[in-house]
C-alpha cells in the first residue's frame, strides 16, 4: 500500500463509512459511521482502516506514506465540528484512541482516554469544567494510561505512587487527594516516565496521538491478542482499525450529565423506554453505585417519586433521546442498550448495542416486534437463545405454600428443588441411580463432587459466593442451587447439619429456593412454570421452521406428563433399570440377581413381569399415540445389591444371609463396571431376562391396544457393539414378541433398534443396520470410550483441561464433534447406506444442548431426546439449526 | 441343467478327472482323480459332480435326467477294475458312498461303507475273506450305518439292540460276539428298520446305492451343515459332490495288510520313509492301539528288531510302496501322509494328503526341499506356520541341573517356568505389575482367572486334564501348564498348598516343567532354547522377503538382549512404569506420591531421577544404534500405593502414616481406573513427572553418546485423545531435552510420538500428526474402548461370546479387523496425509499374532512390536504377509 484513503471522518451528520464496512473499518469504527449517518448526534472523530495496520505490519511496522497528513485533516475536521481545538489552552479538544477489529475481542487491546492533555490544556479543562481536581484526576489517569499503553511502564509501579501520596495524605481513598495532592501526582508520574524511559513525558499533543495510534496497532500482536484470535479462529491478517474520538464530559456542571437506556424493558420485555441517568457526572459515578441514579422518565418514577427524570430536568433533551432511540430500534430492529452524555446541554449517543435481555424480555420483544410489523417470525426465533429459555423451565415454589424457612444463603441458581439431604457426592450419585431425589449440602464443593451435583435436584453450601465453584456449576447445569449459606453448619463426618438449634439429618427432606436463597424444612409444594402466551405463540413458529423432531427421556408417567406439556413428540428413552429401584421390587430383582440357575432366575422374573408391564401401561397411556423407546436392562447387577452398611442395618437379614449376599457382591465386582458385564451382555449371559422385559412391553401394549390405544413399542438393545450381539437378542425378542400378539390376537407395529454408544458400533454401523431398525445414539457412553474418559473419574482433570485450553467445553455437556461427532456421523451415513429408511436418534444429554442439537440437525439425524425440561430449549434449537443453514 | 456328463470314473491308471477340477469334482474327487492319473494305485470308482447336487436342489430333490444311466456305466467300469461284481454272491462288488464338497467340512456330512452287502453277497464276502465273523460284523455296520444316514433312525436304537445282545450271552465287548450272535443282530437291526419304516431293509445294492446317493445330496442341507457353512464363509450354491469307491480290505489273510506311512519323519523332518503296518488287519487295527504296529523297513526297526517290517515281509509290495511315495511327493512337492491297504497281495493307496508336522520338522523339510530344489524359498516360507514357531522358543530347564521334583501332573502346555506361587488371579496381576514371576496355582481356573493366567509365568492345577480350561488357554496363551496334578492339595484360602510332607506358602518359588508335567520345589536354571541351523536359514530367507520391521517390547536390559537374539531391530515399547515397582524405588515413588504439593513432589522426583536415567542407560547399551521407544508413565498413580493388607505387615509405619496412606490412596480411587487419571493426563496435572523421565532419557542418551554410542530416543506420549494434550506434553519435553542435550553439548536425533490406544486419537490421527513424528498402536486399550470391554472384567462373558459365535476369535489375542482395525487403517490414512514421513508401528499384544501381523503388513504399517519370544513368529508372518500378497 502507498498511497490512499486511509482515514475516515465522522461527525456532524455525516460519516465517510457505513455499517457495512466492518472489514475495513471493524466494528466500533463501522458502527460509529451508521450511528453518524443515522442522523444521532456521536462525538466527531475517525478511523484509520484495518488496511493501514497490515501496511504497518507489511512495512516493518511504518505508517503507509500519507497517513499523517490524513490524520491531521481529520483532526481538523473534529476541531470545526467540535469548537475545540487540539492543544488550545483554552479549549482543547481531547480524544480517545481505541482499537476496533472485524470481530469483537473484549480486553484483548489497549485504550487511551483524554489524550491531549498537558499542563497548559488542563488549564483550558479546569476552565471549561471548572473544576481543579477533576481536571488533575483526568489528567493523572491520561499520564498513567498513556505510560502503560505507549511507553510500556507497569501499572503498579503507577500505583505505588498514588498509594504513597495518600499515605502522605492521611487519607484511605482516591477520591480523598485534593487537586493540589493530584496535581503533584502528575509531576511524579511524569518524573517516573523520565526515569524509566530516559525521555520526558512527550507533551506536544499532536505527538502523543502519534504513538498512541502505533501502540493500538502494536497492541494486536501481543502474544495474549494471538493467543485469543487461536482460540477463536480470528486470522491475524485482519488487523485491527484505529478509532480517534472526540472526548465529551458529562461533568462539566448541571447543564451535563450522562446514563444509560434500554429501548424496551430487559426484565419484562415491555416496551417502554427504560433508563437511569445523573446529572453532573461521569459514565463511572452510574454503574458505580455511589450516587443514586434517577429514573430517564416519568414512567419510571414509581417508587422513587422524589427523584427528579430526565424527562422533567431537561424536556429538550429527553425528546432528543427519545426520537433518537425510536430511531436505532427501527434501523436495527432490535432492542437497543445506549449510553448517553450530555454536554453543556448538548446531547451526544456514545454507543448503541443490542441491549441484553431476561429469556422472558426475548420472548415478549420476539413476538411484539413481529406483531409491530419490525421483524420476520424467522428473526424472531433467531432473537432467543435456546440455552436461555432454561431460566424460564424450572419449577418454582407454590406461593400459598406456607414454608418453614430455617435459613438464607445466595441466590446462587434458580428454580426450586426438594429432596432428601445426603453429604458426599458419592452418595448423591447413588440414590440418584435408585430414583431418589436429594439435595446435596457440603461446606463447599470441589470439581470432585461435580457427578454427585449433577445427580442432585439441588446444592446447598454454607460457603462460597456468587462465583464459588458451586455456584458457578450450578448455572451451567441449570440447577437449583443455594450458596454461602452461613447460618447453616456442616458436619459431613456425622452426616447432618445444624441451623440454630434445627438439625436436618441424612435422608430428612428440604427444599431450596434458588432464586431467593431460602432454605426451607421438609417437602415444600412446587408448582411448575407457567410459561407466557407470547411463549407459545414463539413455540408455534419454530415448530414451523424445525424439521429435526423432538422426544424426551422419561422413565415414569409423570415425566412423560411434563414432557408432553413442553411439547415432546415421543419417548426417545425409557430406562427400565429405574423402574427396578422401586421398593416394591428392590426385593424381587435381587432374589433375581443371587439365583443359583436359571430355575430360581426365572422364578423371580415371573414376578418383576407384572410389575413391569404395568410400569409400560402407565407409560403408554400417557403418550397415547407417540412413539415409545424402551431400553432393555443396562446396568451391571451389583448396582442392584446393597452395599455392606446399609445390610448392616437391615434386622430381616440373618449373619448368613448377608454372607451370601455379600459373597455375591463380591463375585459380581468389576475393576471398570463401565466396560464390564452390562447391557446386551447380560441379555446374552441370562436371555430370561430380556425375555420378560419383551414379554411386559407387548402384553402391556396389546392389553392397551385391545382397549383402542395406538401403541407403537420401540425396543432398543443397549451396548451393542458387534451386528451378532444385536443379532442374538433380536432374534429373542422378535420370537417373544410375536408370541404375545398371537396369544393376544393383536398385531402391533413395532421396533427393534439399538444404542449406538459404543465406537465400534458407529465403526461397523453398516453391518449393524442390518439388523437394527433404528439407531438412538447414546452420546454419554460414547463419549466415554471415545476418549476413553470415565465420567465418574474426569472430574479430577477435566476442569484443568478446560481451564489450560486442552479441551475447548466440557465433552459431556456439548458433543465433540471433530471426535465423538465424527463417529456418529460415519455411523449416519453407514447406517442409511445400508437401510435408507432407518431412523436415527440421540438419546444422550447431549440431546438438550442447543450447540449438539444444531450439530444433530446438520448430520441428518431423525429426532433428538432430552430430559422433559430441555424439551424447547430442544425445539428452539432445532429450528435455529434450520435458519442458520440457510 | 437336462442332460450332460454328471459321472467322472477314476481306476486302473486312468481318471476322467483332475486335481484342477476340485469345483466340479470336490477335494476328494479331485484328488482321487489326480492319483490315479499319476499312476498311482486307486481302488477303482466315480465321483458324481457338484452340479448335479445344485441341480437336485434346483429340480426339486430329483436326480437330472440321465444320471442313472452314467452311474449304472461307470458301476459297470469298476466290477472291470476291480474283478469283482454288485451283488455277485460269490465275489461281490462293495462300495463306499461319500460326500466331498469344494473345501473339506469335517464331520459335516455322511458317509455309508460296505454298501452292497445283503444275505446273499455276505456269502461271498465270508467266502472272500474267510471269516464269517468279520462279515458279519461288516454286515452289521452296514445295516446301522445305512439305516441312520440313508432312512434317518437314530443310532441309539441299534446300539440299544447291541447291548441287550452282549448281555443276553454275558459278555462285555463287541468283539466278544461271535459270527452266530452278529447274524442274529443282523436280523433284529432289519426287524428295527421294518418297525420304524414301514418297509424292508432294502436288499438289491442298486436301490441302496441309489438312496445313498440322495442322502449325501439330502445331507448338503443339515441345519448343521448349514451353519458351518455360515461360520466358515462357504457359499450354498456351491454344492457337494458325492463318491463311489469300491472297498478294499486289507484283513483278506496274511497276503493282505493296512498301514500308514509318511515320506518324511514327522517330528524331526528327517528325509526317511517313516511308517506303520499291520498284516491281515483293518484300517482300525493300525491306530487303535489293540495290536502293536510293525515298523515299515528295516530302518525304522531300532528297538523292536522282534517286529518285521513290510520292506521284509512283501518286499515287492514294500518297492511298490516306496517308488508311489516317491512319486508322490515328488508331485505334491510336500511331504504326504498316506493310506494304504495291501488286498491280497495288491496295493491300494486310500488317500494322500500333507503330512502334519512339529515345527522342527516343518524348517528342516522346508529347508532341505529348497535345497533339493523341490520348492522355491518363499514356497518355504510359507511351509511354516508363524504360530508353530511357539513350540520353539520357550526356554527349558536345564538339563544338568539338579531338580527337586515334588510332584508330576499332566503336561499340559510346553515350556517352562519360573516364580513365586499365588494364589489368586488378582494377585498374579498385581504381582506382574510390579515385574514379579510368579506361577499361579488354582484347583482349577476358569474364565475368571485369565488376565491372571496372562500375568502370570506359569500355571499350575490340581485337577482338569489335557482339556481342561486351564490347558487350552495356556496353550493359546503359550504359555507354560501342569494341569492335573493331583498329588498336590490347594489351600486357597490358607494361601498355601500342599504335596506329601512338603508344604508351599505364597511367594515361594517352584518351577514347572511344562513339557514333562514336572513341579520343582525352588528356581531351577532355566536354558534358552537352541535354534537348529536350518532355522537360521530359514528366517534369512524370511528377513530378505519382508518389509515390515519388528521391534520388541522390552523394560529390562535381560529382555532386550533376549529379543536381539531373536532378531528385534529395536524396541517399540519401554514401559518406564514397571522401572518403578523395583523394591529400592518403591518408596521414593510413594513418596512421589503422596506430596502435599508441587515442591515435595520435585524432591521425590529427584531421587528418582539417577536411577531411571541407570536404568535407561543399561537398555541404550544393550540396543547400541537400534531405535528405542520409551514411554512416558501411564498407570494410575494408585496402583504404586499399598494395599491395606500390605500395610498392616509393615512394621515401620506409624498408625498415623497408615491413615494418611490409606486416605490418600481412597482419595486416589477410581471408578472406572482404565477410564482415569493416567496416561498424559499425568503429564498434564504433574508435568514435572514427565519432565523428570525427559531428563533422565536424555541424561542417559547425551552421556552415552559421549562414550560413542549412538542413541536414537524416541519419547512416547501414551493415551492422547486430543491434539491439545500432546501439544502441552510434548513442549515440555522438547524444552527438557534440548536443555539437557545444550548442557551436555551433545546434539542427538530424537523423535516424539503418541500411542494411539484412545479411539478420538485414531478419528483425529490427522490432527495428531501434526505433532506426533511417530504412531505407535496400543492396540490392547484400544480394543477395550472401541469394544467397551474391560480385559479384567470380561472373562465374564467373553468366553460365551466366543463360543456362541457372537465373536470369532477373542479380539484381545487376534485384531478385530473390522472394528479396531478400522480404526486403526483410518488413523494410518489420516496420519500419513498430514505428514507424509510418518511412522507407524504397533505395541499391543497383537504385534506378536500372525493374524493381526499380516494386517499390519497390509494397512502399510512401519514396524509391529512384541515380546521378546514372538520376534521371530512375527519376522515370519511378516514374510507371509508379503508372499500371499503376491
Amino acid at each position: 500500500m502507498t498511497e490512499g484513503k486511509f482515514v475516515y471522518f465522522f461527525g456532524d451528520g455525516k460519516a465517510e463509512g457505513r455499517a457495512d464496512m466492518k472489514n475495513l473499518l471493524g466494528g466500533k469504527g463501522a458502527n460509529l459511521a451508521e450511528m453518524t449517518n443515522l442522523g444521532v448526534p456521536v462525538p466527531a472523530g475517525f478511523t484509520i482502516s484495518t488496511e493501514v495496520c497490515t501496511a504497518y505490519y507489511e512495512n516493518n511496522k511504518k505508517y503507509p506514506k500519507g497517513l499523517w497528513q490524513q490524520i491531521e485533516e481529520n483532526i481538523n475536521k473534529i476541531e470545526q465540528v467540535m469548537g475545540a481545538e487540539f492543544g488550545d489552552p483554552d479549549n482543547p479538544l481531547l480524544v480517545s484512541v481505541r482499537s476496533g477489529a472485524r470481530i469483537s475481542m473484549p480486553g484483548m487491546m489497549d485504550t487511551v482516554l483524554n489524550l491531549g492533555l498537558n499542563d497548559q490544556t488542563v488549564q483550558g479543562l479546569i476552565k471549561q469544567s471548572g473544576s481543579e481536581r477533576f481536571s488533575y484526576d483526568s489528567y493523572r489517569r491520561f499520564v498513567q494510561m498513556y505510560s502503560n499503553v505507549v511507553l510500556g511502564i507497569k501499572g503498579e509501579e503507577f500505583e505505588k505512587l498514588l498509594k504513597k501520596k495518600k499515605a502522605s495524605r492521611g487519607v484511605k481513598k482516591d477520591t480523598g487527594l485534593d487537586a493540589a495532592a493530584l496535581k503533584e501526582v502528575v509531576a511524579e508520574y511524569k518524573a517516573l516516565v523520565k526515569d524509566e524511559t530516559g525521555q520526558d513525558f512527550p507533551d506536544d499533543p499532536k505527538q502523543q496521538l502519534d504513538k498512541a495510534i502505533g501502540a493500538v496497532f502494536e497492541s494486536w500482536n501481543t502474544e495474549r491478542a494471538i493467543q485469543y484470535r487461536k482460540i477463536n479462529n480470528i486470522p491475524g491478517h485482519w488487523g485491527t482499525a484505529v478509532n480517534v474520538q472526540s472526548m465529551v464530559f458529562g461533568n462539566l456542571g448541571d447543564d451535563s450529565g450522562t446514563g444509560v437506556a434500554f429501548t424496551r424493558d430487559p426484565a419484562t420485555g415491555e416496551r417502554v423506554f427504560f433508563g437511569e441517568y445523573l446529572l453532573n457526572a461521569q459514565g463511572e459515578d452510574v454503574v458505580a453505585g455511589i450516587r443514586t441514579p434517577h429514573p430517564i422518565n416519568k414512567a419510571q418514577k414509581k417508587g422513587n417519586s422524589h427523584l427528579s427524570s430526565l424527562e422533567e430536568e431537561m424536556p429538550e433533551v429527553y425528546q432528543e433521546l427519545e426520537s433518537i432511540y425510536q430511531r436505532l430500534e427501527q434501523h436495527y430492529a432490535d432492542m437497543q442498550d445506549i449510553e448517553f452524555t450530555i454536554q453543556k446541554g448538548k446531547l451526544y449517543l456514545l454507543q448503541t448495542r443490542t441491549g441484553k435481555r431476561t429469556a422472558a424480555s426475548a420472548i415478549k420483544i420476539a413476538v411484539d416486534m413481529v406483531n409491530e410489523g419490525l421483524i420476520d417470525k424467522h428473526t424472531a426465533i433467531l432473537r432467543v437463545e435456546p440455552q436461555q429459555l432454561d431460566q424460564l423451565l424450572h419449577p418454582t415454589i407454590d406461593p400459598e405454600a406456607k414454608l418453614d424457612i430455617i435459613a438464607k444463603g445466595l441466590p446462587a441458581s434458580p428454580g426450586a428443588a426438594v429432596g432428601q439431604v445426603v453429604f458426599t457426592a458419592e452418595h448423591a450419585v447413588k440414590e440418584a441411580e435408585r430414583d431418589k431425589k436429594v439435595i446435596l449440602v457440603r461446606t463447599e464443593t470441589s470439581p470432585e463432587d461435580i457427578a454427585g451435583m449433577h445427580a442432585a435436584k439441588g446444592i446447598l453450601t454454607s460457603r462460597g459466593g456468587m462465583t464459588s465453584h458451586a455456584a458457578v456449576v450450578a448455572r451451567g447445569m441449570g440447577k437449583c442451587c443455594v450458596a454461602g449459606c452461613g447460618a447453616i453448619s456442616v458436619d459431613e463426618a456425622a452426616k447432618k447439619f445444624t441451623v440454630g438449634n434445627v438439625t436436618v439429618s441424612e435422608g430428612d427432606y428440604i427444599t431450596l429456593n434458588g432464586s431467593t436463597g431460602e432454605v426451607i424444612l421438609g417437602k415444600a409444594q412446587l408448582v411448575e412454570p407457567e410459561l407466557s402466551d407470547d411463549f407459545a405463540t414463539l413455540m408455534s413458529w419454530v415448530d414451523e421452521v424445525r424439521t429435526l423432531k423432538v422426544r424426551t427421556n422419561a422413565d415414569t408417567p409423570e415425566d412423560s406428563q411434563v414432557a408432553i406439556g413442553f411439547g415432546a413428540e415421543g419417548i426417545g428413552l425409557c430406562r427400565t433399570e429405574h423402574m427396578f429401584f422401586g421398593e416394591d421390587r428392590l426385593p424381587t430383582v435381587r432374589r433375581m440377581i443371587m439365583a443359583n440357575n436359571k430355575e430360581e432366575r426365572l422364578i423371580a422374573l415371573k414376578g418383576l413381569l407384572p410389575m413391569q408391564k404395568g410400569d409400560f401401561k402407565e407409560i403408554f397411556k400417557v403418550m397415547k399415540d407417540l412413539p415409545v423407546t424402551i431400553r432393555l436392562l443396562d446396568p451391571p447387577l451389583h448396582e442392584f445389591l446393597p452395599k455392606k452398611e446399609d445390610l448392616d442395618k437391615d434386622p430381616g437379614l440373618s449373619a448368613e444371609d448377608k454372607k451370601t449376599i455379600l459373597k455375591k457382591a463380591a463375585s459380581l465386582h468389576e475393576v471398570n463396571p463401565m466396560l464390564g458385564h452390562r447391557g446386551c451382555r447380560l441379555g446374552i449371559t441370562y436371555p430370561e431376562i430380556y425375555e420378560m422385559q419383551v414379554q411386559a412391553i407387548f402384553e402391556a401394549a396389546c392389553e392397551l391396544a385391545q382397549e383402542g390405544y395406538t401403541i407403537i413399542p420401540e425396543v432398543m438393545i443397549p451396548l451393542v457393539g458387534h451386528i451378532e450381539e444385536l443379532r442374538f437378542t433380536k432374534k429373542s425378542a422378535v420370537k417373544v414378541a410375536e408370541e404375545v400378539m398371537q396369544r393376544c390376537g393383536v398385531n402391533l407395529e413395532y421396533q427393534i433398534g439399538t444404542m449406538i454408544e459404543v465406537p465400534r458400533a458407529a465403526l461397523t454401523a453398516d453391518e449393524i443396520a442390518t439388523e437394527a431398525e433404528f439407531f438412538s445414539f447414546g452420546t454419554n457412553d460414547l463419549t466415554q470410550m471415545t476418549f476413553g474418559f470415565s465420567r465418574d473419574d474426569a472430574g479430577v482433570f477435566l476442569p484443568a483441561y478446560v481451564e489450560k485450553g486442552i479441551l475447548p467445553d466440557d465433552p459431556f455437556i456439548s458433543i465433540d464433534q471433530n471426535g465423538v461427532g465424527q463417529l456418529v456421523e460415519m455411523a449416519v451415513k453407514k447406517g442409511r447406506a445400508s437401510r435408507p429408511n432407518l431412523k436415527f436418534g440421540i438419546c444422550g444429554e447431549h440431546g438438550g444442548d442447543p450447540k449438539s442439537v444444531e450439530f444433530c440437525h446438520r448430520i441428518g439425524l431423525t429426532y433428538v431426546s432430552c430430559s422433559p425440561y430441555r424439551v424447547p430449549i430442544a425445539r428452539l434449537a432445532a429450528a435455529h439449526a434450520v435458519l442458520k443453514e440457510n
